[in-house]
């Protein structure tokens, strides 16, 4: 999608030398800034530190830093151990562990001296992929949001939470792909824009987004979603997902599980959009089975933002001798879902809808 | 309740002059500043910015503005044009209301030159009633909590959402009474803060109270609640209100209605605690009936905090560009509510259970 009118993604390789380059997300959206990454200590960092985020996009930035690993040194021993680093920098993606297991199973039946190669492609191509996948989302979802009637006349109230748009992706997004491909076959379209705490990402990431598309949009507080679908100001709820168990268990950012909540209370379509790739078929459970990532209370005791001299500067929010959890996930039971939006077809979140997608 | 470990009020006549002093609740939790009040301007623009805050305590500020209005021109006119600019400051607390209708009876009653002092000794008994009320609140509540089962064994886990301490009240607090008379009675407590953005009271001021007291807490992103009950970390919910309608339904800080669907999704009581003057007999239904006050799009798209030289700082955290809402309440259906907690006893949130209350 565009920032400044140009059309970009958020990775691709480094216009010279063994790199790839990404988007710092954490700079957004008051600077656009590029990070350079050429080893694998550098992607593990980019994705612990959040500097890449988003299920499908921590994938092939972890698959990228297999084949810059494998271009230092290939040898079975460096790269599991490789292997294990990604996957650990975030337990709670599916994506992440699925990209690194199929990157070595590849580079597994090679020789030592095409594996970089290999695993460099393999990135590649995840990631043309991804950009695929979503857009066919979009067009899945598209065809959901036509469907809807909205309580505005000519004009479409949807809800979404975090950031699963194409920041989050390679291109495109997942949740958001349906509204910009609403937006763009002309229909009219508004975003309420849960600012997401406490990383903030859709006041931060899925705002920035929107502007830059030109499409309607307002930020609220995590707290108001409830109330605006209590006023019918909401026509349907879309969101994206980290895990998604068997029986349609959504695991996704923290607060969703209200959202779905409150959906439900008030007769609103709760609507995920989930890649293929995003699914765990070896959970059932997902409040029980699924682990859900405790990050750093400091996200919660302190935000950053830009100062009046449009600086970033980071401010404390709590009082000194408070403590604070920071819980990043929680898990949507499959009841509170109207559908899965894949890029094989939109089901239902059970077992069967979930099958019927084939293997 | 205490700062610094010295018994304090959030409301008291200032020593010398006719005034009255105040915390300046904008400065908390990193400052504590007195503000002293002696024209009715400066009351209603104390309400307004919320230097004051929480029902029970705008209705004893208003009051005293009233009172510093009738020491200036006890005249019937400007007496009515101050209630109105009172009542015009929060239209969604019911108490304010309260507070100048009866003050305005009271001096209405009396020839000139008897209503200020008649209304500043109104406002006087409100402020001591408003501590006894709460202190009758805190034994009701605590009787509760002696009959919760806790999971964790010997240890109370409590969510709490936005200020309803003794920093929204004269002293006690409404929904933070019964832990303060739980905690004294030597009970195992902790409580789950939602920071409760966008103006953060949760975060600012319920950590500020509890820390000061020596209670156990911990600040959490209004999103993690839902999962923290899900996983059985909360053995019950309890919250303030700023207006009850007469079948129950609860009007209180936005955000509240998702924990109350998240508390009966997990079978976790979800207690309000209600002071009398919080009740409104003219309303029935709170979702349709009751007005939302809208405030500033900015304490949406921009907080403040303290920066690393403990400076309150005020950052922006919304792309340039974007808009914001910010409806500051939401409505809690009857039908979420466990029980109502008041100073005359526990009741189920229903027609019944209210009337038999009293009038």
């Amino acid at each position: 999608m565009r920032i400044d009118g140009r059309a970009t993604r958020t990775i691709w390789p480094a216009p010279q030398g063994h790199a790839v380059c990404v988007l710092d997300q954490r700079c957004l959206p008051h600077r656009v800034e590029i990070l350079r990454l050429s080893t694998l200590a550098q992607v593990v960092r980019a994705i612990v530190d959040m500097a890449v985020r988003g299920a499908p996009l921590i994938g092939v930035t972890a698959a990228y830093g297999l084949a810059l690993q494998a271009g230092q040194d290939p040898s079975d021993g460096v790269l599991a151990d490789a292997a294990q680093r990604l996957k650990r920098a975030r337990p709670t993606a599916v994506n992440l562990a699925w990209a690194v297991d199929r990157a070595m199973q590849i580079v597994g039946l090679l020789p030592a001296g095409q594996r970089a190669g290999a695993a460099w492609d393999f990135a590649a191509q995840l990631a043309d992929a991804d950009v695929a996948t979503n857009a066919a989302i979009g067009d899945q979802g598209l065809a959901l949001l036509r469907a809807l009637r909205p309580r505005e006349r000519g004009r479409l109230h949807l809800l979404t939470h975090c950031n699963a748009g194409w920041l989050g992706t390679v291109d495109w997004g997942t949740a958001l792909a349906p509204i910009y491909k609403a937006h763009a076959a002309g229909m009219a379209v508004h975003v309420w824009v849960d600012e997401t705490r406490p990383r903030n990402q859709g006041a931060s990431l899925t705002a920035f987004e929107l502007r830059e598309e030109g499409i309607a949009h307002t930020v609220i507080a995590d707290n108001a979603g409830g109330h605006l679908m209590q006023q019918g100001r909401v026509d349907a709820v879309i969101v994206g997902c980290d895990r998604v168990t068997a029986r349609g268990d959504v695991c996704n950012k923290i607060g969703t599980y209200l959202k779905a909540l409150a959906a439900h209370d008030n007769g609103v379509p709760f609507y995920v959009a989930m890649p293929m790739s995003t699914l765990d078929r070896t959970l059932q459970d997902g409040v029980r089975e699924v682990p859900i990532e405790e990050r750093d209370a400091r996200e919660v005791t302190h935000i950053v933002g830009r100062d009046a001299r449009g600086d970033a500067v980071e401010v404390q929010l709590v009082p000194d001798g408070s403590a604070a959890a920071n819980p990043a996930f929680d898990v949507t039971p499959a009841r509170l879902v109207t559908a899965l939006v894949t890029e094989r077809g939109v089901v239902a979140a059970d077992a069967a809808g979930i099958a019927s997608l084939g293997s």
